[in-house]
């Protein structure tokens, strides 16, 4: 390999080698479906140590009907007040994953499914679409920075 | 200026100062702001166009109690569905801007006034919170790429 073009050709060819061993097994895309899909299990489990986990500390969650909950402490007492109130079985359709810059990233879903209120035991159809804005912590891992839905319901 | 280091300076002065001349007069985030500022006046106007002229061609518009409506066409017609059935007087408080890549910002609100019904005259308290993604599109201009709010209210 005297030849500097294929020395520089094959060194580069072991270089995309190594960073396609490192990211190849999963794309951002795919962590971040998987964020979604474990908040869906989260959820629907009323498991809030589980949710707290996929948020950044100073995330910021936006439930309808409530002022946004600003900060990890906020997050984990207002899903704590959800699951006393109702059970959620809903699916996540992933509408878009969309990464704009190396550490952040935004997606939006549809959800549907039923909510079962805990104070009568009533079953009420549920159909919402959500925004959510990820960022990639200092461990590597996407979470949920900022997370707004709202109904697509008509009004009751 | 012979001196070769002198005049690279002279020279990255030059285009320092050009470079403020365009962008030092208004940040991005100034800008955002003042698009957060128009977007709230063309709401309250019932200004279709000029809510429309906000948007990026392939943004999404997510009201409450309606499917999302995706891409700029069916942003015009959820306004203006919106705008025959309610007149809107609200104003928006900016919780926070987040430029987050060169071409990518979100911002969080919350809105608060009233909303008054066509069909009957009745008027209504409002209360949202309000997460946008903003894209810088191609002619320099920054737009909504995504907008999500729900009531802060409780269940009426």
């Amino acid at each position: 390999m005297k030849n500097p073009l294929i020395r520089t050709l094959v060194a580069t060819l072991l270089v995309l080698g190594s960073l396609s061993g490192v990211h190849a097994a999963e794309s951002d895309q795919e962590r971040i479906h998987a964020v979604l899909e474990a908040y869906e299990q989260a959820l629907n489990a009323g498991d809030v140590a589980g949710i707290v986990n996929l948020y950044t500390q100073d995330g910021v969650f936006m439930p309808q009907h409530n002022p946004s909950a600003v900060g990890i402490e906020a997050i984990e007492a207002a899903y704590g007040a959800v699951f006393r109130t109702i059970v959620l079985e809903v699916e996540f359709d992933i509408v878009e994953i969309e990464v704009i810059a190396d550490d952040w990233a935004f997606a939006r879903t549809n959800s549907a499914g039923t909510t079962t209120i805990n104070a009568t035991g009533a079953k009420v159809a549920e159909a919402n679409q959500e925004l959510f804005v990820f960022q990639k912590t200092a461990d590597g891992e996407w979470r949920i920075a900022r997370y707004s839905f709202s109904t697509t319901n008509p009004p009751r």
